[in-house]
């Protein structure tokens, strides 16, 4: 997550809490409300300080809400290194159950299904998210693979991850929504696997 | 799609245009202003009839949602045929295919959007289309498929499927939502054929 400050108002010994408060208020509204009904006075409002003091450490509600997503997203910073660290045979099984894994903790399930939510219903919103996973996970990803077009490779495999994603959680169809975490793994890493490695997949 | 009315109110000679009427304000106003935001009222009068009207002939809001989604997912409706015709080691193809058809056409694609929004946003409207797609489309197309636990099967290839939709249609994110559909077709088909027919897809 980024720290650095957009514009130049000095830190006072607070600036730091403040920002900080204002980022969690940030976090509650756009997932309580959604993007459409957030706006940069109501967070302010939820943070207990005036709205432009929002402006002043965020920007525009889009930048706000790209920093508030940034933080949702972080669990998946460790991605990469959880793709890289073994067997490459193995790929897709890692990358299948460190997926599962984030989406099975409440705490890190929840700020992703906002986000989810905020860039359904929203333009502007799925333009901060494209940006972000675009940018920050995907491309990360893909720096880790050896094989041709990483980028198309990573998006099929989080095209498969995402699917999961919305027929466990979001829609909960079952039996999927029910199934072990670990059969599940086991069924999507092939799929999965082939997409990250085999040389037939190409855009 | 059902046409049988829900109470006892006898037919009038413009009956079925009203209904009609009725469902089309429905879907616009499910479309334009998501699940929360429809009431009973809102379709009433963008219908040009009371709302009393609107509950007659459909019931609550959730039955009107119900039937509203019901029209918007008719293009689904073909999908075992497309499934069971042709040969079994295409299957995964012809599936493919078959949903890349439907949402590359706007006409088709826009009240899929508008459905995927509101699941996403209200637990109410999720509901409603989790019964619609587990009874009519994900039981239809299990119904089409020789292998052991086919609902499983199906959920894992739709997972495929919903994720491509998330990131090509919704997230529209690059290089995948510019990538030819037939390319897109030829990359997912394997793992769809793996899940539809392979021995070891097991819950």
């Amino acid at each position: 997550m980024s720290t650095t400050r957009r514009r130049g108002r000095p830190a006072g010994p607070a600036s730091g809490d403040t920002r900080e408060r204002i980022l969690a208020a940030a976090r509650e509204e756009f997932s309580a409300r959604g993007y459409d009904r957030t706006s940069v006075r109501s967070i302010g409002k939820a943070a207990g300080v005036d709205a432009a003091l929002v402006h002043h450490y965020f920007g525009t509600k889009e930048q706000v809400f790209a920093a508030a997503i940034e933080v949702s997203f972080a669990p998946a910073q460790d991605m990469p290194a959880a793709m890289a660290g073994g067997d490459a045979g193995a790929m897709g099984e890692r990358v299948a159950r460190f997926m599962l894994r984030i989406w099975e903790n409440p705490q890190t399930r929840e700020p992703l299904l906002a986000v989810v939510r905020s860039a359904v219903t929203n333009d502007t919103a799925a333009a901060v998210l494209r940006g972000l996973v675009s940018r920050t996970v995907l491309a990360r990803v893909a720096g880790e693979l050896r094989a041709p077009d990483p980028e198309f490779r990573v998006q099929l495999a989080a095209a498969q991850l995402v699917g999961i994603v919305m027929l466990r959680y979001v829609v909960k169809v079952e039996p999927i929504a029910s199934a072990d975490p670990e059969r599940v793994v086991a069924m999507i890493a092939p799929a999965l696997q082939r997409y990250l490695t085999d040389p037939d997949v190409r855009p």
